[in-house]
């Protein structure tokens, strides 16, 4: 059953537990095999490749079979309802409008002819795209990652895919691939394929940015090769908090949270309310809608472990511990959400507002991306978006007279610095003797 | 001396080979010195900071002497020249107004009052800047990295850098520091420093993003926190690109490579060059320069090992070449750089254009940053910013109506992707008999 507490009690620590849930003392372990992984990928190519395939997802491939081809797409679309086509269709026109929505653009400021600053703005060249396998293959995936680099400009987006039983795509992720146009997909996943992503093999080509959510070895696999090339994130299991006061609905919070814990054992589904009576209701309410759950014993054991349900004094000391959790998604089931909660909420990775918003609108079909920072990321990062794909350069230009005039300052910093040519290749454009 | 060869000789292998030239096998190695101090720092904090201090930086410290004093600020003030206090001030001014050119905005859209979906900008709480001691202890990198965190907004700004001989911190940093404005800096390098600010410590503070450029121990141990804390990237040695015509003047060309050369022994100058007269020019100039070069062998050592210069056939090919090297700072030394060059760059760093703006103008005083991708990361990555130290969070809120009207959708979606509570958080709330 949901555990229950007041906020008299050791709230913080708890919360603590909960997002260092994913700091478990396997990671090191799990590294050494995944550097294995990375190193043989490098050195061996398609190789390598094939055979973790072989050994991590029990499918036996040759080099040819590694990318999905087009009459397989033709026969997922045979799989897959029409309703369902329909839906991805309405997501990708909805992401799509809100990812272009204030796309930075390149600035040149011009200072008196004489000084040009600027910001110049360019996408990536490859962009590599995860999509997860097994019980995570999620169509959405795939629209969240490919339309925020396409709407960048991004000139070649690579998807790569772990093959489940028979060599086979989730059909309802291949109509998704080709909906939003993708053009070229990898039957490969794990750290084998963040690999090939990041170091390029005779099939597969090397990109610049890898994004994607992943099991822990995916997770891992990006966090080792971050430098190489460019990564989202790196993706925790899913967390919700909800704040509500007594106009919410028990039933409906009580499904936000089951639609959160559902997603993984490791998952946390977060509840802080002003109401007592609501508490109680939601725990009541969590409970009846668990009975016929058709993911029943995965759900239940992340809400045992991952679970909460804290009383609180006030929506403000509700906000301050949410701000302390940075959840991935925040709901604020409450009245006027905007005046009594948004304002002191500093960290969220998406903040869902009012009776009517429930999270499953945002991971499908509102516009914003659902891939968030988790674990408390959000103290310090942002939702995946068309900035990922993108990056700018400095734009510097000096006129002769402009560099006259800062001469003498930079040449006092290149002396505090010891740094003698830096003063001197100002110093040799200045002076008339040349 | 400096090499000279041909678009035909192999150039794509010698960039490469500098452009990875960290990629060494040693890192392993260190690594495993970083995880320990990482490990330590976390379980024993202030302890195990000053034990490495001893160890590392051979000054043995109590832990209240960790904090840099107010008396030790004004003692800096003694040290340096007024000429250099001006500087300061002048570069201070000009990085501000840079930077506060186009932050990103909080912005809201109401669709029909239907739907509200926006992006919300917050700084970070805390952020941590790295500052090196010996031979690269900037006062530069000060102003470069507080100055975006104040302007994002940032509450709490922690300055971390090593000591010294008898502990004391190079008086020109402590002076950037006081003139920018910072009330927290502690004598703490290496790894220990990065552990202390991403765990913290009794008194040094944990903080949401660290950034700053340092040693390879440093930026081994941001890597490893990374997700613990942002960061900002993960710096290598410094490298300068020059792309030049007959147009330019070989001295000048000469500097702006020794200016970077200087810096490191593991820093990169690369020429690239249409006119072969100039190519000669250039070199003898290098070896002209560097007869009484203060800092001439390590100079040398730099040139020697990750100085080219290359004859192309064209500043299309050289346009080419370097967005394969994607140089940290690029530097257009040629007629008419916006037409014949710039349209065609899609990585670098900062670019600075013509013969009057040697990279020095943007290292210390132009005003954007000098916190720049290096090793290919520019393929990827942008510049330090304001944007290292905001976050946004999505906002999203639905109607009754605007769900009613998505329901579809969402149930065909959280179908394919086995996920019933999804469904049914929507389903539950626009069926009326709740």
């Amino acid at each position: 059953m949901l555990r229950i507490i007041t906020q008299q009690a050791d709230v913080r620590s708890e919360l603590q537990r909960i997002c260092d849930r994913t700091n478990d003392e396997q990671v090191l372990h799990k590294e050494a095999t995944v550097r294995e992984v990375l190193q043989a990928v490098k050195r061996q190519g398609d190789k390598a490749v094939l055979h973790y395939t072989a050994e991590f997802d029990h499918q036996i491939l040759k080099p040819e079979e590694l990318r999905v081809t087009g009459s397989e797409i033709d026969a997922a679309y045979q799989q897959v309802s029409k309703e369902l086509v329909e839906a991805i269709r309405l997501a990708c026109r909805q992401i799509e409008v809100f990812h272009r929505q204030r796309v930075p653009k390149s600035w040149v400021h011009f200072d008196d002819d004489e000084v040009v600053l600027g910001k110049r703005y360019t996408p990536v060249d490859r962009a590599g795209i995860y999509v997860p396998g097994g019980r995570a293959a999620y169509p959405s995936t795939v629209l969240m990652n490919a339309i925020p680099a396409q709407v960048a400009g991004v000139r070649r987006i690579i998807m790569v895919t772990p093959p489940g039983a028979s060599k086979t795509i989730y059909p309802a992720v291949l109509v998704a691939a080709q909906e939003v146009g993708l053009q070229e997909i990898y039957r490969v996943g794990g750290a084998q394929a963040i690999a090939a992503l990041a170091y390029g093999t005779k099939t597969i080509p090397k990109v610049d940015v890898i994004t994607g959510p992943g099991n822990i070895y995916v997770t891992l696999a990006k966090k080792l090769v971050y430098g190489t090339v460019g990564i989202d994130s790196l993706a925790g299991p899913s967390e919700v908090l909800i704040i509500a006061d007594e106009t919410a609905n028990p039933v409906h919070v009580a499904a936000d949270m089951l639609a959160q814990a559902e997603h993984d054992p490791m998952a946390a589904a977060i509840l802080l309310t002003t109401d007592p009576a609501l508490a109680k209701n939601v725990q009541v309410a969590v409970e009846r809608q668990l009975v016929d759950h058709p993911r029943r014993t995965l759900t239940e054991k992340a809400l045992a472990h991952y679970g909460l349900i804290v009383i609180v004094e006030s929506l403000q000391a509700a906000a301050e511990l949410s701000n302390e959790f940075a959840p991935e998604h925040l709901e604020l089931e409450v009245e006027d959400p905007w005046e009594k909660v948004l304002p002191f909420i500093r960290h969220a990775g998406a903040i869902f507002l009012g009776h009517s918003t429930p999270e499953a609108v945002g991971d499908y079909i509102a516009g914003p991306n659902h891939t968030l920072p988790t674990s408390g990321a959000a103290r310090y990062a942002s939702p995946l978006g068309v900035e990922t794909f993108l990056k700018h350069s400095s734009i510097i230009q000096y006129s002769q007279t402009a560099l006259e005039k800062v001469a003498g300052a930079i040449d006092a910093l290149a002396a505090a610095e010891g740094l003698p040519s830096h003063a001197d290749s100002v110093r040799r454009r200045v002076q008339k003797e040349e």
